[in-house]
């Protein structure tokens, strides 16, 4: 049971590429294929029609590179746009709000569960609602931490400027009478801060992250519908962007190293 | 997005009601069918061929009934034959020993994680090789604990005799150098000795268990595939045996009490 189709990626922008380092490194025989819009990213401030429509149109473009499946590794669109997504396409679409959600009630022993995402995705709720779904009887707190992918975008990675921002972050989590002890990464440029979050929240909160999580539910996905690629090829890796295209190379490079994936310019229906 | 038809359980006997009972609660819509080879059973003695062979006369039973998914609620069979049923049907089929192995290493936070179930279970190393695919890096310490299946065929599930026969079972796990934090139960019939369990290893081990794990999975698969039921129609449930229905009736009235679906006589091609 093999199947060499590529796997489609799609982000607004370039916090999505961190699903897909965790995805080529679990799953060193799948294709891929990524598509960033950065040219209309972030979806945050866009209206919910907005965000349907630019989703859609993207996921066409996957669409046309015969994908086998796809994963929405954009919490803005996983939390808006998914059963219309589904409706429109005959693969199978993964977001990363279920896996980073039941990946934290697994992780928590005390049912106490933190939250964390940008304003968008907090006011969504789109976490609290997939955790109350797994367990109605955890407690979550969220919490809006819009000074973190502006960082992250900046390439501050580390350092007593990050780990200030962060304190500052986490404070409300972690000094409240919440009592967390498992707190959830629900953006998917946050496990670029990973170490440095680690180091604030010490060893007792175990800090959860979508990109690892959805990974694992991918590999399930391939496993259950008898779609994973053939062992004997080698796979192949291909970026779009509708944006800039060294920009978004800079950050590839970054998470990538030297494996980094070739970077092409495309253009979804809508975007510029 | 919507499917009504209904979703296929197969298990060598009745070990899989625990998952059935779990997948009811947590997704009240879906219409269920339930195949238990008691006629067969137990699988653990039987060899890779005959428990393939077996599989697949159960599967055929469930796939003429039109079932959108089948879940191998067994874990001898999941072991053994989910590759091979995979290449046979054409709906997604979801074993019970991923989703079991993913939720203890989430659980998990020193890496060490303690599996019990039966001997032909134990001896495949199933949950070994899945809890190792998702990380490496987990100390996976494994024991076969053969007295507990006839304690719950028996209709034991509480009381001195069985805390007796739990403590001699678990002490090799709990006793020695493991230093495990989760106890991943690999059998179907453990989770209805969740209590008992639970009192003798005590708050500071999670006890993780595949029925609650792969109801999470099987609501993501059906999520991702467009797969769920409408919410407005009711459900219908039906449960078949190759073997004795008043002895399978036994069983299903204990785990579902009056809710209980009806229970029918049906061939398997080679079973009795």
């Amino acid at each position: 049971v093999s199947d060499a189709r590529p796997i489609g990626f799609f982000d607004s922008g370039v916090g999505g590429l961190t699903v897909l380092r965790e995805v080529i490194r679990r799953l060193p025989h799948e294709s891929t294929v990524y598509l960033g819009d950065n040219a209309r990213a972030p979806y945050g401030p866009r209206s919910d029609e907005e965000v349907r429509a630019f989703s859609s149109e993207c996921l066409d473009v996957l669409a046309e590179r015969d994908v086998k499946a796809i994963v929405v590794a954009c919490n803005t669109s996983s939390a808006v746009a998914l059963p219309d997504l589904r409706l429109r396409y005959d693969v199978p679409v993964l977001g990363v709000v279920r896996p980073g959600a039941t990946a934290a009630v697994l992780a928590s022993r005390n049912r106490r569960i933190g939250v964390i995402g940008t304003n968008a995705t907090i006011r969504s709720h789109a976490y609290f609602q997939a955790i109350k779904d797994e367990n109605p009887f955890v407690d979550v707190a969220e919490h809006a931490t819009p000074e973190l992918v502006p960082l992250v975008e900046a390439g501050q990675l580390e350092g007593p400027v990050v780990d200030d921002v962060l304190r500052r972050s986490l404070a409300p989590l972690l000094e409240s009478g919440h009592s967390i002890d498992t707190l959830l990464l629900g953006c998917t440029h946050y496990p670029l801060l990973l170490h440095a979050i680690r180091a604030i929240v010490g060893p007792d909160i175990a800090v959860v992250d979508t990109a690892a999580s959805t990974a694992s539910a991918l590999a399930s996905l391939l496993e259950v519908n008898a779609l994973a690629a053939p062992t004997g090829v080698a796979p192949g890796h291909v970026q779009l962007t509708t944006g800039d295209v060294a920009a978004f190379r800079v950050i590839a490079d970054r998470l990538f190293g030297e494996s980094a994936p070739p970077v092409e310019s495309v253009a979804a229906a809508g975007a510029a």
